[in-house]
């Protein structure tokens, strides 16, 4: 316990007795990187925190399941109350994954006075704010910059150094997978599905790759940072979400010709003081934008902030090294915490009441490609309909690839700024019209200001 | 003063008592900033430090000068002892500038007890040392964000989320004025002085503005960097610097057809564990990598680490409201040690002795450019010396651009990595060699790997 102290008082910070007790649930790929990592910089991480640990205890679902030599197998075991409940661990490290069991044994965690450090981004966004509810009324550290984009710094930033700034819009390319995909689809390297196989090939795509391509691994991660950016809940559940399946090597094709990457992009945009604008999709990105310069898996976010203005955070998003980087970054955090009897020292910063703006008033540009009838008047006809949408058009390119049959045109429109409810409504009447083929894309153009 | 506590415990923070009183030293552009980012963002920053604040003094060298409105004229103080030597004031923010009298004011504010906020990089790279030592030896905080490329987060980062990292290298674009002067060299919009005048006209370069082009302000950033970087201290006076006035619009021409931007980049590299090579210098980086991707008066910093690889910050780099966002961000990190009596929690990190290598060891590839007369053995000749100096060449190009007389030619070379001793010794003997007109130009190539 510490006692009230006068700032202008020089008080030397206690030593913590003894070493701190690490217990990990689950070890993995990370857990093993972290675990390496904990053991190779020992002396600088003891150094830097001003504390000894120790790695006691490992909770695993399979104990005799063969891990690296690094992973000392005397304290490996599978009865996880060994790591939640043993009152001589101090700091629990949860790399599990998913929401449960993961909620319910960090509740017990917190209740046992444990100091939590995870990188489970989908119990954050979905759970996490009763966890950090109680890891305050604890005083407890709860850490999580391994949750999102592994290792680059994002979370502890905003709620440091930017912590002063009104942050206004956060825009990233969160997802590694999908920006391997989309940068061999840009690089004329073929389909979305040749793509994905390639990703897969090289253990960048999971066997089962829809949480990934369909955007969900991306709407847990902007549900996190939208809710420290603008300090208040945001529910997963109503963030709109987008994949990338449907996206074509043409319309990468025309995007660049017009000026355009198109990266898969989390967004969430401060529209009034309380109602904010959070979503996962295809955009169209400026190719001069730093963002389109992210190419492969690296990951990069744009915050734009007032006062700060534009910063952005790059680089690799996931994979053991980047995320353990993060993991030990933040349990040094607890252990420096400890030192000076100053856990709890930044807590949930979720005090604003936010309100989700419904997907339809999403405004921005759009592109939007069909095929039409070569005839002089159905471009009119399509040009009409989006007017009494009240959609106003940028510009329209008519073209015939050798993809699209004798008698079609491919059109390409842009769009003025539109809610999105008034494009799918226009996109819906225009899809039945006489002379109008099909529909080929609609995807939103990202202005990021 | 705090007791020793068990980890286990669970700790409610002690509430400090009363605001947390700020004494301003300097009140210009960023101080100006900073006070109206405290008032506009009171409320934000009180909720999320848990503390309150308050204005107390300001010391200025002419308080009688108008100033913004903004500024409470009844707290203004020619008197600098009113903000140093006042037991009422908690937190010394220096915005003076300058290594005297900044100095000696921090030495008593820091033997009176209070903390420091600086945005100083000049007193920070050249007398940062014993600052630190005397705010460690009596728990104090001691924190300087701002005083590196404004806005973006950097220190904390390094200090913090990133510190289990083996920092190898550092690399960057952390001086706005000559990015500024470069990219619009690369825009053919001009030569050196066109762009410089462009600059003043704009306020991006001052009326005297040595300290940019000449890299000086860049060396005292890569000095701090580095010292964070590799947890040891930076001898300024021994970082070899070289500016951007000799860069002319045919060196930015060639670059880009060979693949490359002109960038003056402040470098930092771990060569051994002892070794280090620090150094601020204009140079070759390939245009595919996002540091060639930062134009204008934004800065970008690549750190390269172990074991969370390639990261990469991005920004404003100077500015009232990015420097004011760093420094606000830097009292709220004061403000929550301060409640938490966890004041002088994330100290000085330089702990390991680091010798610089010599300027002559630095290891690059180099672009070469020379005017040679139009005969067929010079060539030959000029080769024959950079192999007797070990110097293996990649490529060269002999051409004849309209800006060289009849009869000569120009030579660009690019060699492979080659200290730089090596290269100043063979371009001293080329220069004087039969058939060489003279030497145009010697950049570094930077790989950034």
């Amino acid at each position: 316990m510490t006692e009230r102290t006068d700032p202008a008082n020089r008080a030397a910070p206690p030593e913590h007795c003894g070493p701190i007790r690490i217990g990990f649930l689950g070890m993995g790929v990370v857990g093993t990187g972290v675990v390496e990592l904990l053991l190779k910089q020992r002396e600088t991480i003891q150094r830097k925190s001003g504390v000894q640990f120790e790695i006691a205890r490992i909770a695993v679902s399979n104990p005799d399941k063969r891990r690296a030599a690094i992973v000392p197998q005397n304290i490996v075991t599978a009865n996880v109350e060994e790591v939640i409940d043993d009152p001589a661990i101090h700091v629990v490290c949860e790399l599990i994954g998913g929401i449960e069991p993961a909620a319910t044994y960090l509740h017990r965690a917190l209740a046992a006075g444990k100091h939590v450090v995870t990188a489970n981004k989908q119990l954050l966004a979905c759970a996490g704010h009763s966890l950090m509810e109680e890891a305050e009324a604890g005083a407890l550290d709860f850490q999580f910059e391994a949750s999102v984009c592994g290792g680059i710094p994002l979370i502890q930033p905003m709620k440091n150094a930017l912590a002063a700034n009104e942050i206004r819009l956060v825009a990233g390319i969160i997802n590694g997978t999908t920006n391997y995909i989309l940068s061999e689809m840009e690089a004329g390297h073929g389909d979305f599905e040749t793509a994905l196989r390639s990703a897969q090939d090289l253990g960048y795509a999971e066997a089962n790759p829809e949480s990934d391509i369909e955007g969900h691994d991306a709407r847990f991660k902007i549900a996190i940072l939208a809710s420290i950016a603008f300090t208040g809940r945001i529910n997963v559940a109503a963030v709109p979400v987008e994949g990338i399946s449907h996206i074509t090597p043409r319309d990468i094709k025309y995007a660049r010709d017009l000026g355009f990457a198109i990266k898969l992009l989390g967004v969430a945009r401060r529209v009034t003081n309380t109602d904010v604008e959070v979503r996962v999709n295809p955009a169209l990105v400026r190719t001069d934008h730093p963002l389109a310069a992210t190419h492969g898996v690296n990951n990069a976010v744009l915050l734009r902030g007032e006062p700060v203005g534009e910063v952005m955070f790059y680089g690799r998003g996931a994979g053991a090294g980047p995320t353990a980087s993060a993991v030990v970054g933040d349990l040094m955090d607890v252990f420096r915490n400890i030192r000076h009897g100053a856990t709890g020292r930044v807590p949930c910063t979720c005090a604003l009441p936010l309100q989700q703006v419904h997907p339809d008033q999403a405004v921005t540009r759009h592109y939007l490609r069909m095929t039409l009838r070569d005839r002089p008047r159905t471009l009119a006809e399509v040009a009409g309909v989006l007017g009494e949408h009240q959609i106003s058009i940028q510009s329209v390119l008519s073209l015939q690839p050798e993809e699209v049959s004798f008698g079609y045109n491919e059109v390409v429109w842009l769009t003025h700024l539109a809610p999105w409810g008034a494009v799918r409504s226009a996109l819906a009447t225009i899809e039945l019209m006489n002379g109008v083929e099909s529909i080929g894309a609609s995807i939103r153009i990202e202005d990021l200001k």
